[in-house]
């Protein structure tokens, strides 16, 4: 807590950046928009029992095979080689998913999910769950650490994008005495009207777009699509 | 160089992130708008033959003692204990310190600087000397890499403000694949009609505020009141 008696809100940039935080005293959200935190989301508001984490495409494949789950994860672009599923949120409809386990591997949000382990509560975020995200992050009025996973440490538009849409939303209740937090609500304001047409900037959409998914892209930037609180307990997401 | 034929063009908005940039075959800009950049090219422009920017107090002393040079730096906001001159650039008029040398100790600018030596060139950036720094920059065809100083490895509004300033003026000569430069410039565009303003939000205004130092952040925000380009040679910043 502050000196203003309201938990501080800040934002980390990128997964390089973390140590400068204090994640033991933090709700840490997880955001990789692009698209990771989007499809968790959408896998668990279309009714999947829980999405597990993993960072790399072997672990994927051992506890699919040991749990029964469908396993799902790119490189490149591609569905990794021994994997089932790939990372659109589209592959994860209520009559697919349903009851399922997702094991999802990342590279980005999961090594950033990992390097947070030891926050007061882990929650992912995107654009389709910034509602749920920020009425959680309002009630528990407790310290909130936006960290981005960011594209390999180097800081990223859609990312940014959304920890600036979160700040603009709940602010009132926080201490933000944090300039990436005020850079980041900046930048998201002055997009915010044509957010798809600014993102087209960026160097994600453009690695994404060779592969033909603007319809991901403008899904994973449109608030409220798949509305559920991811919350990662025992190395598992569930919808809160 | 990239596949359009322009040099590249990135911020790097954090010392902790250098790493990630290719460092070796960039010129590197230096940014520690509030204040130490500022008081280089001030220094420079009003005639001082060199600043040595150094990292210890201690160096700072035996440097000074050695060549005869004036010793500058604060800690936490005062004249550090041993040395005669600190951070503002007003310390620094042609009566004073025409033909003199400076030996600056900063934290966090000097701190990158050390880190890039391995850059094709350094020089120094912030509002004062824009206009050289940009013109340089344009000249020179080479890739480039605007360096945020940053406070403590935390991003910080002033020095990604100057560096979307520069992205700016200077985009059509380069390939700006970097969404940090351009979330910087888009940052810089929304806020560059009242910066002052817009700065009074941030961590650091804050801080330096306490100190009633109003002044200095007012000029450090200005562009071309020291339009010079400080280059770092052998250990030195000399005007170029």
């Amino acid at each position: 807590m502050t000196e203003s008696n309201k938990p501080s809100l800040e934002v980390c940039l990128s997964p390089a950046l973390l140590h400068l935080f204090d994640v033991k005293s933090s709700i840490v959200v997880i955001i990789d928009v692009l698209r990771a935190t989007s499809t968790i989301c959408t896998a668990l508001y279309n009714g999947a029992s829980r999405v597990i984490p993993v960072a790399s495409v072997e672990e994927c494949v051992n506890i699919g095979r040991a749990i029964g789950g469908i396993t799902a994860g790119e490189r490149d672009g591609k569905i990794a080689e021994g994997l089932v599923h790939g990372n659109s949120p589209f592959e994860y409809p209520r009559e697919f998913i349903e009851n399922k386990t997702l094991v999802l591997t990342t590279t980005n949000g999961t090594k950033l999910l990992h390097m947070a382990k030891d926050a007061v509560q882990i929650i992912t975020g995107s654009f389709p769950n910034i509602s749920a995200v920020c009425e959680y992050l309002v009630a528990q009025k407790q310290n909130v650490i936006l960290g981005c996973a960011a594209w390999k440490d180097r800081v990223n538009m859609e990312d940014t994008l959304f920890a600036g849409a979160v700040v603009n939303r709940i602010k009132e209740h926080f201490d933000v005495n944090c300039d990436s937090a005020i850079a980041a609500e900046a930048l998201y304001t002055s997009s915010k009207d044509d957010i798809y047409t600014f993102m087209k900037q960026a160097s994600h959409y453009q690695r994404l777009a060779k592969y033909g998914l603007e319809k991901d892209i403008h899904y994973c930037l449109t608030p409220d699509g798949a509305n559920v609180l991811p919350l990662f307990r025992d190395g598992e997401l569930i919808a809160g």
